[in-house]
């Protein structure tokens, strides 16, 4: 365990869960001029673009536990490294909700029941989905996320627009994604607001950390499977360093 | 043929189909807060960013028989292996249109009959326009698509950006053209939905794959008679590899 | 005079013409979902952006007068070639708004009367601004849009970025300025609607002849003068080319 | 002092006042089609985007005294410079103010009432956010925008996109805060409206002062704390150059 990097994971995590979470609560439906959906998919997008230039360098910036499984499972990633990772991670999601709380609040009318950008299926769907649309969702969307994630860090893919390629592939899942499950692919960034909101939102919460997990160890296994050469030991979202 | 490239084309085209559908039918719509025809348009274009650092370095990341004819045309792909490329291409788009039905279905409301982001002129052009000004608007546009396709791959262009010279040029596209046919350029993106709509779209798909095909041969000649140097042998869409 | 230079200005032209103001033809009001006057920003932006990466090693990608005046003011460009890129960049924008009128003219509701993406000032500024503010804003924002140019293009500016920079910039003087003129900062732009809408179009064009060209010189030659050391010859907008 | 590192910061700063304010006043709530809070917000990043690449080479584009004193904390500016590069942010700032009113008066219904951009907090919040939540969002969001400066602008980290990352995360925080403050993380920002606006606006001042001041410091310190190596001495927010 390297304190370095699992302070890095915590403070971009809680950035992704802030910011990302933050613009949904306090500006996604501001009257008239709000940001609506597509400013939410841009918002979650541009913390991992700031981050992962930001510190891509030291941990590699998963900022997101199925990231890290996904990686490892496409042999990028040691396991025994999957555990402080996560609980950085995590740990960095529930304080970004505590915070995020306490500006939040400082509104009239603030109200977590309104959801809190909390993840939900079925009945606490935004668009109403169905359990099973919902588990599929979670699953591609994720899978399709660590591909390209695979992909962009690849050796041969072009040095430094990896951060770009990943952040904005968390815009694109967050396109199609949000009205099915308020999207998640990312355990950590859904518990935090899932603690605040409690009942309803704990109760499902299991289903944001076993769909993007299994759909992130597909999609490593699957990019893994279809890389002809041994795929390269780069240290996972962290874009290769200047050759100098 | 290789099976790794077509592999990609089928996967890659899948993403592209899916997300790009997806968005269209899952959120563009949803009250109050969806993401427009401008999201729309966004993730269009992110399916080829993403996917052109993601697998761009395997199999050129063309998505498209358009592109992959446009590029033959242009002396940048072989002609021989149109075939294979284009057979992955709407493979991948048909899992796409089915997984996206699977989706889409679990929710309250869903009707194919809203047009599962299929593609249509006439009366069945979201606009109203002519089958003269769709077929106009599909040919021009695609003509223009290959042609930045040809000149970001060139290789005196700067090395790295074409994938996101080229999917935003996807995004482009889309956000003048979405009012007119739904906007293809596309026919591996068009067959997957009208499979699922049937009946008109099934009927107008034959105008998806004209017009696309020879706006995008059109595109790789004129750009090639413009090239004053022989063009550069890259393999389609493919980011020159970093020369090291 | 260089054939190839010119033909690629030309295209190039016909494409931010055709495009951009084919987003706000066509998109930009479209019901419930239109993309707006920031889609419309976007568009423009991505023409260059799209065009730059195309075409900027061949003939620097101005597509713009002021661009072409402003670069020779700064100098950067050779003042013999102005004439025939002027005239290649205005012969594309009347092309772009021909083929944009074939297709527009093809949906029900169509009316040129609408204004066809011209320019205006006055009772014909989108939010009725005064000359003096039209003639201002377009006079400051061409005068930025060169500084940024100019500075992107600079010798000690990171390599590749530069067509990146010029397209936001483009997107960004769009986001400020759409209500005051429609905003031009373009005067081949300008020219191609205003010879279709006629009238008071083409008896306001010579605003956007005036202002953007006087904005464009104003920049060129204030970059230069802050500028210590002596500017690099660069052929315009284009991209240096890759050290190797 | 550096004459040209001045006059640089102050038409960079004229800059991002100019086109980031003016684009709220003139364009945000345009009937209809308005650029919203998402628009506001882009039009902010790009104003850096821009700059950092036109004059990032000059000056290291702080545009912000936040900017320059959490580099100055973060040990990659020199305190003694601190002083002339806000004097001339604040200058750029007032200068764009009166550039938009000078523009924005021409317009039939403007109203300066109407806050001009100015940032406010509580009854001026334009969600009605608490003082202590506008300081809290003030203090974490211009924090965790120095993070991302230092670390993008790390030897470490790729070259050349440090005033994407940068620009991209001045958008991220203003996709949060807007509704809660207008977003400030920037008193060379907010003094120009503030100035024109006057009364409650130069009264609630102070605090878009102290807020992102007292941020910035902590996220230079936080991201050099974190940081194993000693900090490479790049000039602030400026791209490294080129190796060559």
């Amino acid at each position: 365990m390297d304190i370095r990097k699992c302070t890095a994971e915590a403070i971009g995590t809680f950035w992704l869960t802030f910011a990302g979470c933050g613009s949904a609560v306090i500006a996604a439906g501001f009257p008239q001029v709000g940001i609506g959906l597509f400013g939410v998919a841009l918002a979650f997008g541009l913390t991992v673009v700031t981050m992962a230039y930001a510190i891509g360098h030291i941990s590699g910036c998963h900022l997101n536990p199925a990231v890290t499984c996904g990686l490892a499972a496409g042999g990028r990633f040691p396991a025994h490294d999957i555990a402080p990772y996560v609980v950085s991670q995590v740990a960095g999601g529930l304080v970004a909700a505590a915070l995020l709380y306490a500006i939040a609040a400082g509104a009239p009318g603030f109200d977590l029941a309104k959801g809190f950008a909390a993840n939900g299926y079925g009945e606490h769907s935004p668009g109403q989905y169905s359990l099973m649309s919902c588990l599929l969702a979670e699953v591609v969307l994720t899978m399709m996320f660590l591909f390209v994630i695979m992909g962009a860090t690849h050796g041969k893919a072009p040095v430094g627009f990896a951060p770009l390629a990943i952040g904005l592939c968390l815009t694109l899942v967050h396109l199609v994604g949000i009205p099915i499950t308020n999207l998640s692919v990312n355990p950590a960034r859904s518990t935090g607001p899932a603690v605040f909101v409690g009942g309803w939102a704990l109760a499902q919460l299991w289903l944001f950390w076993v769909a993007p997990i299994v759909g992130g160890v597909l999609g490593g296994v699957l990019y893994r499977a279809m890389s002809e050469e041994p795929p390269v030991q780069v240290a996972g979202m962290a874009p290769p360093a200047p050759a100098e």
